[in-house]
Formats: C-alpha cells, sequence, structure tokens
C-alpha cells in the first residue's frame, strides 16, 4: 500500500516509520509540514494513496479515490470534524484514527501538575523567598487544600479523562465524566449534557477536555461557568475555542476564589496585550500539554501498532470515524 | 490527666481540642509559640502534666516527673532525636509520638506537585507565553519526560514516603525505599545503606525526607550528590541540615540537566544573596509542604484519637519512641 505522511519527522522517528512500513511504499510531499499541528501540504502522490497520515486537508481527502484510512497525527480532528467530512467519511468507507493515545498519557500527567500546583499554592510558593510574618506563613500554608477527597468533573471524557482517572485514583476523589455519546465502559461516573449544570455546581475542580468542534464552539460560556461554585478551578487542555474568554474574565471579576489555567487559548498563542495575561489567578501554558520526549517516536509506533491491525483487518484503536 | 498544650490554635481547633479532652485538664503557658515548630515556653504548669502536647523543650521534659506521654506537633523531632532524649525517655517510660500522619498526605501531594512540574517544565511553560520559533516549541515539549516508568528513590522512608508511594502507583514507577531502620512491611522495595549507592545511581528521581538527625547531618554530602546520574532530580521536603548545600551547588555546576526542588533549606529562609537563589535550577518553596487547610484541625483530631488510645493502654499512632 502507498503511505502519504505530510509533517517532517526527527531522524529517530523516521528510521522507525521506514522499518515498520518495509512492505509499503511511503510518499511525501515536497514541503513537509514542521509540526503534527499544522495542516500538511499534498500533492499529486497524495491522489494514489491508500493511508494518510498526518493532517491531510479535507478537500484532498474528497478526491482521493483510493484512500481508506486516515490516521491524524494530533488528538485533536477538528478540521475533520464536520458533518460533511464524517458523511464523506461514511460515503467513501473511510477509516478515521486520531492520535489520542499518543498524547493522553503527556495530557493527563499535565492536567495533575496543574491541579497540585494549583492545590499547593505552587507558583505562590515559588515567587515567595520569605515571608513578611509567621501569620502569612500559617494563611499560605492554610490556603493549601489536599486534592484528596474533593470533587473533580471531567468534561470531554476520552482517552485523557481516562488516563487521568487512573491517576486520581489514589487520591479518593469523586471523580465525574461528562462526554457527548458516553460508551457505557466509563471507569467512572458518567453523566449527559442535561445533567451536566449539577455537576458543574458540584465540582471543586472542573476539567475541560473537550476537542474543538460544531457542538463544542464556546461551550464553556456564561451561563455555564457561572455555574461553578464559588473558589473553583477551570482547567483547559482541550482547545481555545471550546471556552467563550469573555465570560472566562467575568468569571475571574465576580469571584475572587476563582482559578483557571489553560495550555490552550484562542488564538494561540494569545496576543500580548489580552486580559488573561493581567488576571494573576489565570495561569497559561503554550499548548504543550500532549509534548514529550520521543513524541514524533510515540506516534510513529502507535501509528505501525494500527497498521499492523488494518493489514489484517483488525479493529483500530482511536477510530474516531 | 493534666494536657499541656504551648502552641496557639484557632478557634475551631481549640474548641474541638476542648471538646474531646473534657475528661481531663487542658494547660496553656501564659505565652504560647505561634507555630507548631517553634519550642513553646514553659511555665510551673508543665511539672504537673502527665502529657504534653507541641514542643516541650527536652530540659522541661527532664525535669517533668509526672510526665508519660509527649505528642510532638510536628513530623519531624530533631529535639528529641538525640541519645541523650532517647535514653532519658527510655529511662522515664515515655511515649514519644509524633505528628507524621498529620502531615503526611500535604507532604506527599507536595513532592507529586514538583516532580509533575519538573517533568512538564511547568515553571518555564507557564513563563513563555509565547515561543520564539516551532522548533523552540517542539524543543520544550520534546524536553518534558513523563513520569510514567522513570525510577524514584525516596530516601528517609516513613508515613510521608508510603502516602507518596501509593500517589504514584498509577504511573508505574519503579520505587525504591531506604530507611534506617525497615520494618519490613513497606510497600515497596527497600535498601539498607550499604546498597544505597547503586539506588542513587540508578534513579531517575531521589526524593529526601530525611529527618534532622546526628545520623542525617550533611547526609547528602559531595559523594552522594555525586553518584545520581546525569541529569537526575533531586527532592527535599525533609530537613534542610541534611543536605550539604555547598556539594548542591557543586553538583548544578557539573550536570547541566540536573535540577533540585527544595521546600527546606539551612537555614530558613535562605538568606537573600545565598547563590542556591542564583541557580535557575533549584526551585524553594518556603517550607510549606505539609500545610494544608484546616491543618490544627487536623492536628487536634490526630492527637484525640492517640489520646484515647492512650488512655485504655493502646497502641499509640506514629509513635517515634
Amino acid at each position: 500500500m502507498k503511505i502519504y505522511v505530510d509533517f517532517r519527522l526527527p531522524e529517530d522517528a523516521l528510521s522507525c516509520l521506514r522499518e515498520e512500513t518495509r512492505a509499503h511504499e511511503l510518499l511525501f510531499p515536497p514541503a513537509l509540514s514542521g509540526t503534527v499541528l499544522e495542516p500538511g501540504g499534498v500533492d499529486e502522490g497524495f491522489l494514489d494513496a491508500e493511508i494518510a497520515l498526518g493532517q491531510p486537508s479535507p478537500d484532498a481527502v474528497a478526491v482521493a479515490e483510493r484512500l481508506r484510512w486516515v490516521h491524524v497525527s494530533s488528538s485533536g480532528i477538528t478540521r475533520y470534524d464536520t458533518p460533511a467530512f464524517r458523511a464523506l467519511a461514511a460515503e467513501k468507507g473511510l477509516a478515521v484514527t486520531n492520535s489520542a493515545h499518543v498524547y493522553n498519557e503527556a495530557c493527563a500527567e499535565h492536567v495533575l501538575s496543574f491541579m497540585l500546583a494549583q492545590s499547593r499554592r505552587l507558583a505562590e510558593g515559588l515567587a515567595t523567598p520569605r515571608f513578611e510574618s509567621g501569620e502569612a506563613w500559617l494563611r499560605h500554608r492554610g490556603g493549601c487544600v489536599p486534592l484528596r477527597g474533593q470533587c473533580v468533573l471531567i468534561v470531554g471524557f476520552g482517552a485523557i479523562g481516562e488516563r487521568l482517572a487512573e491517576l486520581l485514583e489514589p487520591f479518593d476523589m469523586k471523580i465525574t465524566g461528562c462526554r457527548r455519546m458516553p460508551r457505557g465502559d466509563e471507569p467512572v461516573r458518567m453523566v449527559r449534557e442535561a445533567e451536566l449544570p449539577d455537576a458543574l455546581r458540584g465540582a471543586d475542580h472542573v476539567v475541560n477536555i473537550l476537542p474543538d468542534s460544531p457542538w463544542t464552539r464556546g461551550f464553556f460560556d456564561e451561563a455555564r461557568l457561572g455555574l461553578l461554585k464559588a473558589g473553583a478551578t477551570f482547567y483547559n487542555i482541550g482547545r481555545g475555542g471550546t471556552v467563550n474568554q469573555e465570560a472566562l474574565l467575568e468569571r475571574f471579576a465576580r469571584d475572587p476564589g476563582f482559578h483557571a489555567w489553560l495550555d490552550v487559548t484562542e488564538p494561540e498563542p494569545l496576543p500580548a496585550d489580552h486580559a488573561l495575561w493581567r488576571e494573576p489567578r489565570c495561569r497559561i501554558t503554550p499548548h504543550v500539554a500532549g509534548g514529550h520526549r520521543g513524541e514524533a517516536l510515540t506516534l510513529v509506533r502507535h501509528f505501525s501498532a494500527n497498521l499492523r491491525r488494518f493489514e489484517c483487518g483488525g479493529v483500530l484503536t482511536d477510530r474516531v470515524m
């Protein structure tokens, strides 16, 4: 089979890919994309490919007659998660998989690093060489609320949420998940959208892992952010567009105990003069949650394992269409 | 029985203590200590007490004829952990307990917040609104090494180490513990001091939870710090005096991948001109690892549960002598 790869791989990952696909033919466009998030360039070779690995444009997919499987190189599938593309995939019998299990460990660890940094007041502690008094020291200590026993709500519960729930298991937290279409085998209590308001009211920590899609655009709006309990903490490692950032700023203004930790914003990076940068209770990392040493190699191994399944007609991991 | 309390408690903790000790008599010195770490003032009333809660001076303990039990209000028992005091306690038949289980949850969560902040490069990420290039972004992401599967060594393995091992369980890390006198029921692989060099060489993360005692003064010296693998990370939430800070500075100078996270230093706070403040790979919080909301109440409840045991001759929790 012909496998079209549209992004640049470091040497170790590329030789692993060559080794794992030696029974097949690898095709590369002349201009490779530099990251796994950017849309890949496409040339005529794409029309011959049976398999695409990367971020091929939906338009190119539409005209690629021989294409049977697209393996998206990110967890997010925004560019494909449209009614039109879903209809196209169904019509062509096209399988679409994402890289959820490439990034879930790093993403889940990133969320937990946020949650613990929040509960341990790590940023304030690291920025305070000495307290002005014993009372100030005790106040700081008293502001640290152990995660143990607290309530966490995970919205957009998928591969990352599942791993996060595993990591949180020893903390004896009350964990609730929410997703558009629960599968029924989730390891935590799941709620549907209708029950979400109550879940939002009850959570100490709300973790947003929603992908960007027509259903999720601005999902965390004024109404939903307004339901959070006073002093709650909000995390976003899904996509920036799922949060109404104006509503987020209002929430900060109204609730002095509210905190937010964001790995994603809209746009990225956030303009230097954006009001969120001036909010000391808002902490932002620059879309790095899924990053990890050997990331490209993890991605190639994940794809290769799926390729073995594809070769023998097996069930693909992380299939999203 | 007369219970001597030498430190100031907030209202909720004090009324809980009064309620839990209503069958007994509470004695307070005229000058109460402001924190659970400072030595408490002692007046003549101390000579009548059967039980002391706080940080009574060893000299006062020596002359208090009726004293049968000292419950130390911290995890660390530096002021009592001397051959002379141990001999005194043995001679008087004095029970000594510490507050390990008051602080172990917060301390273990604090260490894990350090470990995840390190593995996720959280401080750098939060300080980088935008990367100058896609390559810089990928380099940052690639520098994040998931905890999963890495090796951690916990030196001074006690109540905090045990809880930390529980919290680390889902990470599938190789966990090794070391303590002066292993009890044999530790939930991780334990090594004795003779095997410590190999354990130090093999660890990606070395967590120091040693108390301050004659045995542990300067325990992490040039030789032991020199054994750590290149790029290892060192954590200290035990006591500052267990680390030779000159040796630590040398280690930073020699190994560009070495990082340290310290909650304790010597002295505390570290003078503003100390060289450790100028080392960007050294991150310091101001002795807050055990702090948590309701800390004094947790302490009173822990003491009260032990009081119930003491009343009926039961086995005391966190007994150290």
